[in-house]
Parts: structure tokens; sequence; C-alpha cells
């Protein structure tokens, strides 16, 4: 179980605001904060290779507890000798409790004191996830980093539900925190409460009474505003350890980094640069995004960004990935993902720069 | 237009058979004979990046004249400074005449003595292709060897038909040879005659009377049988020019290959590594395959081919892979892909040493 040792050394702090740099020790070793981590949700970053994820910089990748349960299965990702070895990613690795996926299944699950009983999307077969199974599936896969189980507050969701929501979650935080994990293991908790600020607070003094290694404000990039998501690390983000990592869950364009960044925060996942590349747009520097499927970029034989020293801009035309993604042809993705990807990469070292060099709050301006 | 001159040499000749060693320039590089050209259908070889075909020793690549020219079309592709700028190759191309893919466009086509006009079979727009045109637009995308413009002769196909569908093969390649081309660019001339000897011969010496750079047999790989693809490579080769490359269309399995070079064919290109590897297949040395999605591979930790040095056999599993490939992760394809044409590229080097070594004979031993 999480003993609440701290494996973050916060090394530099911004003087201009909440912002910091920082290290995070795993058995896989060492993330550099703030970090962003790309979605591998079934033991794949959607489109690239293991060679490709570290050629652009990634340190740390997410993977989704849900989607490996039900294939190809934890038993045999331990048999392959864990997630690491199985995907041929020799870096570290969080895995997040399932839970998110699992609320999402409307119509297909059943909620009970102690998980949420479910049938697989794909076989209509009978699955249960609540924490003790969420950390026994978490440690069978051999994650670096294994997330509490909670329920995700929907939204919009009245104070009631709000308030109902977070005992159930601090319960299960609670019975999560104490089951035992692989050596090395560290395990998050995750703060919820929804747009209410009392409740916000609430759980972030429950949870930090809890001794985890890190927690993550959770509950976000559901659909509120993005008002109301900065809204809700403002309030929590200073609750929370300085010296435990902290972790936006989801999160989320460019700019929400940076706010969240600014607001304390260390470590993004977020499916948005490999989703936005499978529907043909690609971000481009300062957070602007390019429909590059669009006809007006038939003849652009211009790179997706000119700033961008990735494979794909240094090597490829708007005109070139536009075909390909017209005629479905992989490598028209596998572009544009890699470009994405990096595009994320050079945001979280522009922002590490930027912390390191007192011009964090300056950076922000070259942001959309 | 071809002025038939030679851009090929014969560096080595077996003694134990009709295989030789060859080089052939072109204005993108040298290429070494005997070669396996991958396919990059629309200006990409399926699933693969430029750089991983380099990786791979991939020496030149062909492209499709019928789907460049639906999509994105010539005058685009020229505009981004011809194929090879287009799709970041900057290595020999060469294109097809459109004839196999139009010919097969059955009830959507009309033939006419100068050409067949077309339907696109993705907008039902109308073109034109004939040897004037094909060679018109394969000079636009400035490919390095062109082929004239050829009837594929169906199999099966009586005599009478052969003989007539040869008629005005030879009228329209002869019609080809006279097309204007680029400084630099070389045209192939295609022997025809389906599977009657003397057709096959009648088109040999006619066509070897036209000063084409080169020769393909084509009408091969069309549903005749093994032994009649063999028969008619047997038939044709000794009677194309010593000085020049002879080319097999669209052939083959690892065998059919080895079976061609030792009949004294040079260069060689299919579709199926690429295609096989998006159906689940993989190619293990010696040309079995492995059908990978199978059940039996689901706990196989061992790679595709462990004597394999590809980046898929030195990292992934077959279990990882299948796992992929069962949840529609590109990543699957990508790596079986990067192993068939690695399987490939490691045929055609062996193939190369045998003829240097004397062992040919004994190296066609190893393939099943």
């Amino acid at each position: 179980m999480s003993d609440g040792s701290s494996h973050f050394t916060v090394s530099f702090r911004s003087t201009e605001c909440a912002a910091r740099l920082g290290t995070l020790e795993t058995p896989h070793g060492t993330v550099r904060t703030p970090v962003f981590m790309p979605v591998g949700t079934r033991g794949t970053v959607k489109a690239m290779s293991p060679l490709e994820l570290e050629g652009l910089g990634t340190q740390i990748i997410l993977g989704n507890t849900y989607h490996l349960l039900l294939r190809p299965g934890p038993e045999l990702v331990a048999k392959a000798g864990g997630l690491h070895r199985f995907a041929a990613w020799n870096h570290p690795i969080l895995t997040d409790s399932g839970g998110f996926q699992v609320f999402s299944l409307a119509g297909l699950r059943k909620m009970r004191p102690d998980g949420v009983e479910f049938a697989s999307h794909i076989d209509g077969s009978r699955f249960f996830l609540g924490p003790v199974e969420s950390a026994a599936v978490q440690r069978t896969l051999g994650s670096d980093i294994v997330m509490a189980f909670d329920e995700c507050t929907p939204y919009p969701c009245t104070r009631e539900e709000a308030e109902k929501s977070l005992e159930l979650t601090h319960r299960w935080e609670e019975i999560s925190r104490n089951q035992p994990l692989n050596e090395g293991q560290q395990m998050f908790g995750i703060v919820q409460g929804s747009v209410y600020r009392d409740l916000r607070e609430k759980s972030a003094r429950f949870l930090t009474s809890l001794p985890f290694n890190g927690y993550a404000i959770g509950g976000v990039s559901v659909g509120e505003s993005e008002e109301e998501m900065i809204q809700a690390v403002e309030w929590t983000a200073p609750l929370l350890p300085e010296d435990k990592p902290r972790y936006l869950m989801g999160v989320g364009t460019p700019r929400q980094i940076y706010e969240s960044v600014k607001r304390g925060v260390d470590m993004f996942d977020c499916v948005m640069p490999t989703r936005l590349a499978r529907h043909g747009t690609a971000f481009v520097r300062g957070g602007d995004t390019l429909p590059v499927k669009a006809a007006r970029f038939r003849e652009d034989f211009s790179p997706v960004d000119g700033r961008c020293p990735c494979y794909a801009c240094r090597n490829f035309s708007r005109a070139y990935i536009r075909h390909l993604l017209n005629v479905n042809e992989i490598l028209g993705v596998r572009l544009l993902t890699i470009h994405n990807i990096a595009c994320y990469m050079e945001l979280m070292r522009g922002i590490r720069e930027a912390i390191q060099n007192g011009t964090f709050l300056s950076f922000g301006e070259t942001l959309s």
C-alpha cells in the first residue's frame, strides 16, 4: 500500500506564480515536470511507435486500466512480463483506475457499495471493478503510478449529488490506499467535488490526510466550462502538499495546460493531440489548430508548422498530408500524430524553460 | 522518347543459372539488382514512412499512375515539385502505366483504338488513358522509370483473344515509346502473350526491336497457376537483351521471386508484403507465412521471426502484435508491414549474396 513517501522533488519555484519545476522518481526512470503524458489506451499511443515517442522526448505515457482489463486482460500482460515489456516502453507508465470509462458506460453498469458491475462494450461479458479490483489490475499491469479508484462526478451535477458522490469517492479511495502495491509503485489520490468550492476543499483536506504519493484533480474535462475547470484548479492546487506531484486529469489544450501549470499543476494527460490527429487536425505552435483536410490546403506546400522540427514538418507538406488523409492512408494520421505530440512536448519544454528563466508569464503571451 | 540506351550494367553472372547481379542508374540513384520494389500506390507505401523504408534498405518504390491520376492528380504532384518531393522519397521511383488498374474496371470502362475511357471508381468522373496520356501523366509525376501503356491480357484467355490483345498492346507500346520523356527518364516495354509460347516469343521479338531502356514481363500474376507464370518467364527472359533490365510485374512470393531470378529476372514489385501485413499475416524467413491473429499466438511472447533483425522483431512479441491487430491499433499493421518488407529486403540481399558467392542453387533450398 502507498506509504505516502515522496518520490517528488521540487527543484525550482517560479517567483512569478505557483508554477514549479520538479523531478519524479519511478522504477523506470525520472520524470521532469511539468510533464505531458500521451495516452496509450490499449498499450500503444495510437499510430505511434515507442521509438517515435522516445524521439520526441516523451517521458511517461498513460495506460487505461478499463481497456487493458477487457483486452488483452491483465493476466496476459503479466505473463508477458508486465505492461512495459509487453508494449516495449521502458520508461514510466501511469495507469488510470478504470473508473472514468466504467462510469461512462451508462445503461451497461450497476453501482454497488464496493464498486461497479458492468458489461464489456465489446462482447457483453460481465466485469466488476472497485477499489480492490482496480488496484489489483494496476498491480498486475505493473505501472509505475497507480491511480486510486474514484467516482468521476458527472457534470452537470447538483450540490447534493456532488456531496453524495464525494462520500463514495472518499470511501473508495481510502480502500484503494490500503491495497498492496508492487515494490516501487506509487499511488495517487484524486480530489473530486465538482464545481463546488467547499466540496473541493473538503476533498483535498480528506485526501491529503491519507498518505498518497501524489494527488490528482479529477472530475474536470467532463463538460464544464474552461472557466469552471481553471476555477477548480485554483481552489484545489494550493491545498495539495507542496512536496507531492499534482496531476490534472484529462487536460487539455495548450492554454489550459499553461493556466494550470501557473496554478501549480505538474502533470497532464489528454487524448487531444492523438485524437485530433486522427480527425485531420494539427496543432501549431501557440496553440492554434489547423484543419489540414480543408480544401484551402490542397495546394499548400508549406509544412504544417514551419517552426516545428518534427519529422512530419521537416519532410512533408500540408498538401501531401491532406492527400494522405483524403485517401485514408495510414501515414497521414501517423504524420499528424507525430506532429501533434511534438507540439505538446515542445510546449512542455517551453514551459519548463520559461519557469527556469523567470519568463513564465511572458511565455503565456505566446499562446493563443 | 526512349532512346533505348542502357542505364543497366550486369556486374556478375551466376555460373549456376541465368541469375545475374546488376546496377541500374537513375536520376535518383543507383539500384542494385535483383531488387524488390515495395508498392507505393498513392504516393506512400501503405503504413510505412520513407524513413522506415530507407532503414530497411529499400532502393526503389513503385507508384501507381491510375491512383495518382485520380487523387491527388498529376498537376498537384507537379506543383509540389514532382512525386519524389511530394512523397519525400529521394530515391528511384518506377511508375506503372495505369493500364492494369483501368482494365480491372469491368463495366466502368470503354475500349477505344487509342486507349480506354473510364469512370473514376471514387466519384464517377470521366477519364481517358492511352499510351499518349499515360506517358504524359508519368512525365508529370517525374518518375525515374516510366512503363509503356499496354493491355494486360486477362486470364483465362483464348489464343485468339490473346493474339488480338497482343496486336493492340504492340501498337500502344510503339506509341508509348515515341512519347517525350523528361531528361534522365527511362521507359520499359512490356512483353505480353498470355500463356502462349509463340505469342510470348512474338511479343519479345517485336518489343526488343523497339529501343526501350528495359523490358517487363507482364500479364502474369493475374490468376494463372504458378507453373504457368514460371513458364512464361522461362520462355520470355532468354529472348530479352542481356544488357537491359528485366522486370517481372506484380510478382510475388519469395519462392516465385527466387525462381524468376534463376531465369534471369532483375526487378520485382508486389503488394503481397504490405497487403498481407494489413490482413495480419507475417512472412518468416524461408517464405512461410504466419497468421499472427490466430488464437494460438495469444500467449506467444516470441518475436514474429527470431532471426529477423527488424524493429518489430527486436522489440515486440507475437502476442503483443496480435493484441494490437485484435483491437485495430495502427501500430499492429505498422509492425507487420515493417517486418514483411524487412523480410523481402533480406530475401533480395540473400539472393544477391548467393549469386555473388556461387551458392544460388543451395540458397533456393532454404526457401519453402
